[in-house]
């Protein structure tokens, strides 16, 4: 292994540049080239890629984004789209690529491997951290720390009236985010993807917050379980309390990564470059049992990855 | 001038704090008592009222909300309701009463005094800075520094594909807020209640800016001139650019206050208590010219508050 | 068991009061009466103690510091303060106590366990994460986010002259705030009191670094390794290169807790009633492999706890 | 006027980009070109410099730091210096200067003025906010509220035992930083280079401080008047309070800029190209009566600038 090139794919994740600059160090000190592959598979099709080297990753480990850009690539979903992708390994001499992303970047990157036998390794960024395979995906810890911030400064507020505040964070098919956030800031009721919610218990547990003499109740909603609006309209409707709808949306991508992230992308990173130097074919790095590990990407892929069932009624515990 | 009271009026602001720490500990510099009253006028007409120290305010001036809660109180909109406060300020001795608030809280005031001849002297305080008389209010710089943190993790996100992404902040009939952020942020379009927007020319805006070559571009809307889901609606609809909307609602209203709050607040919780010692009547605390500057009530009230025009098209001249 | 009992002692660490919150909410949930103990040891000699319910804490998930205060006390340390202690158990009735703080707080419960056989469990939290038997303690995450806080500001500062910055950190007689700063933060050199240092080496790679281009490089020493001013000299001696020293001190002790030290103290302080509930007798919780796990106080206090070497390396890499 | 240059000179002050971003916008939208001169004045003498666009400043509003750099020039400091520049200005067409600085920076813009006749503008821009002529320089909102940060998460902490914490800001000779923090901070002293202080009378303060109940203090110092390390020595030697000392250092030049900086920034910048446009020889933007004024640099730098004695006395008796 001589030139491994490297890419970040599907939706950016506060921490993707600290994992670049990780890739591109750990294999410059084993003596490696790096080729950085612009806007995801898309560069990876179209040939628009440049060496990296150290000075290409100086003062990026606190940024948000990525240098490299993401995209998603329909066109690396066809085998057409990642044989002239295949072409442009060959043309640059390019023996591994690390592909810094989600499943769904993983899945592709595994179909290119099957095919034209050239050695993956995925690193799990996203902040939904619905990635099965790894307890922690790069991203994660800082999109739910701009979530409890969020909920920090709408504590401060309106203590006055009863009022309900609502939240709605990301997470169209999984309550990660929303749990994690929920159960950090301490709220009264937290909607997600994966469990059935009752507007009837909500409302239930709300007024007899009030009644106990509660001054404001907080409700964190997954967007993939509800519209914070429609929550918002829906309680109003029911116990006639003034709601106030708060959605964060894409700010939870941005910010500079929290320090968890950038070292677990720092460590995953490097993991990722000793992987092609030691003759892994399909892999991802991840966290398991509080370790850096690898898991083959056959079996990463066709896992489940369930939210933590004893977290969500710990925080219904600890919001009584 | 012995017993003074100190009552904080409507939507809550970063900084009410600081200045209720400022009204009590320079009052009892000066040897005044000080009986602070609870949840607004509310607490005025219900005598819910209690004397303050030292200590009271210990602790406090990097708060945000307001240790003595604030309302909305419709009954002392009424001569009746106002009565029932005046009562009060017999039965405790006060003499003089200090409003930290708005100017509809400004209003209930100077009627009072007109009634019952109590001096009143209001302390600006609202995240809008719509209150006319003073250029600046409590709780302002703290909102738009929230709004531009908000932009600045927006910056950092998807710059891949072109997309505008739009953040709905506070400003039902103002647009303050929305301007000074947006202008502070490099937002490429503004729009707030007090100048008419359209569509088209943001879109085309918009356009212009994909064409050469910006990466992503932001719309700061205040809520009194559109919802901030309708304009992502609408720019969809005209441009097919993918929209990415945020509300930061009530979180505008939290979090600690800024320096510059602080400050304010306790320069003008000292004058209003000075004010008091001095013979004022019906008086409004304020920044004028730069400087600490006292207004009587009369004249704040029937003036009108408008927005700096200037700014507005500077803000356009740096977002080309 | 109906009725237990909790302080926090030692250093007070971001999370405390979280812990406290769920320790409180997690017994009362199941029935039992919580007592909460004031200054630490101290209050437990002294008596100074009162019962807390659900509202006791209210509102302090997201709060700095310890609502029960923290001390060190000298007279636990001795077999009759420890008896007085025990005398007032008897006399509230206290069947099971739970210490949040340090490993000397531990010791002590320990040695109170065995001569009163009053049933201890220990939630380790110190911004330090020097406590064995456990991977991570509660305050540790958050005392890292704020110092690389810092870093990230003095990043920047002043990339125009060849300059050197040093930052002390926290850890009188470990690293692991150094370390994981240093390596999130990016930091050229990190000194910690595990591992011998050169300044010949440090002084080395900051001239290699500026003929290579670099504008800046940052050293982030611990306390433990070594003042901040006095490397501030010792380098400008050598290199003739000016430098500037940060001393963060006591600031990282505050702050409002991350998520995930939120998240940590909840479910350990969860654990921890759970533990006496189910007749523990003298256990500390922790994380071991990723897990919330309970370990014997025994087996924790005679472990060691050692600096992840692997990290150190990487991070020396990355800083290349 | 065809052709502005442009640079930053002295210490760095978060706003510089924001600056810079509205000089080259606002001439760019009036026909101008504009030439970007890196490092200061060194880069003037050395011609290293280039043409900038609206591209040139995309995405820089919310940066610390300067995009142009910035440095000392000891060369600028005489006529042979500025002679060589003055060829660069022939050389490049130059035909108006902007310098983004301090008051040292504006000397040589003058010199250089009286010697060439080559039109400057200076925009005040440090952290120290010691720049005569102008109530408020860029950075110094920014700068103060990274102290009070610092001062929030230290009020977090450690209230169990007396203890007195010191934080030491910069100002070399002016106490303007320590000044706006102490009070927005609530310090209990605020030790300046401006007013004399006495060890006895902060001791005596603290003392009485701790027998009213107070369970911490925090006293802010201006590097310029005390070393913060000799400060809390000499009260630990006259109380026997412990005290902790933090050194915030070169981390307030740092971060993103805040809304009123960048605000201000962005008018001063503007403003400035307007004056050149209109035939200004040598001025100075700032702020004067709470409005953007233009006033002689002749007259602005024979002025002297005072700390506000009111707010000085204000500070004293709000941290009773």
């Amino acid at each position: 292994m001589q030139r491994v090139a490297l890419l970040t794919s599907g939706g950016d994740a506060p921490g993707m540049n600290a994992c670049i600059r990780a890739v591109v160090r750990k294999a410059v000190y084993h003596g490696l080239e790096v080729i950085g592959i612009k806007r995801g598979f898309n560069g990876f099709i179209e040939a628009d890629m440049e060496p990296m080297n150290l000075s290409s990753v100086a003062d990026i480990v606190q940024r948000g984004g990525t240098i490299l850009r993401t995209a998603r690539s329909d066109q690396f979903l066809t085998p057409e789209g990642r044989a002239k992708a295949y072409e442009n390994t060959k043309r640059f001499g390019i023996q591994g690529l690390i592909v810094i992303g989600g499943d769904g970047s993983f899945r592709g990157a595994r179909s290119f491997y099957l095919e034209h036998n050239l050695p993956v390794v995925g690193v799990p960024a996203t902040i939904d951290n619905d990635i099965p395979g790894t307890n922690q995906t790069i991203g994660f810890d800082t999109a739910v720390n701009t979530a409890i911030e969020a909920i920090n400064k709408i504590r401060d507020t309106a203590t006055s009236h009863e009022r309900a505040f609502i939240i709605e964070v990301m997470g169209r098919h999984s309550g990660f985010i929303a749990l994690a956030a929920g159960l950090a800031g301490g709220a009264e009721s937290i909607l997600i993807p994966e469990r059935p919610f009752s507007y009837d218990e909500i409302c239930e547990k709300l007024l007899r917050g009030f009644r106990r003499g509660k001054l404001h109740s907080i409700i964190v909603v997954a967007e993939g379980a509800s519209g914070g609006l429609e929550v918002g309209r829906k309680i109003k409707e029911s116990t006639g309390i003034d709601t106030k709808v708060t959605i964060l949306g894409h700010l939870q991508r941005g910010g500079s990564p929290s320090a968890a992230d950038r070292i677990l992308a720092s460590r995953l990173g490097a993991r990722a470059v000793e992987l092609l130097m030691n003759g892994a074919t399909k892999m991802m790095v991840g966290v398991s049992k509080g370790e850096i590990a690898a898991v083959n990407l056959d079996d990463a892929l066709t896992q489940a990855k369930t939210i933590d069932v004893e977290m969500y009624h710990l925080a219904n515990i600890l919001s009584l």
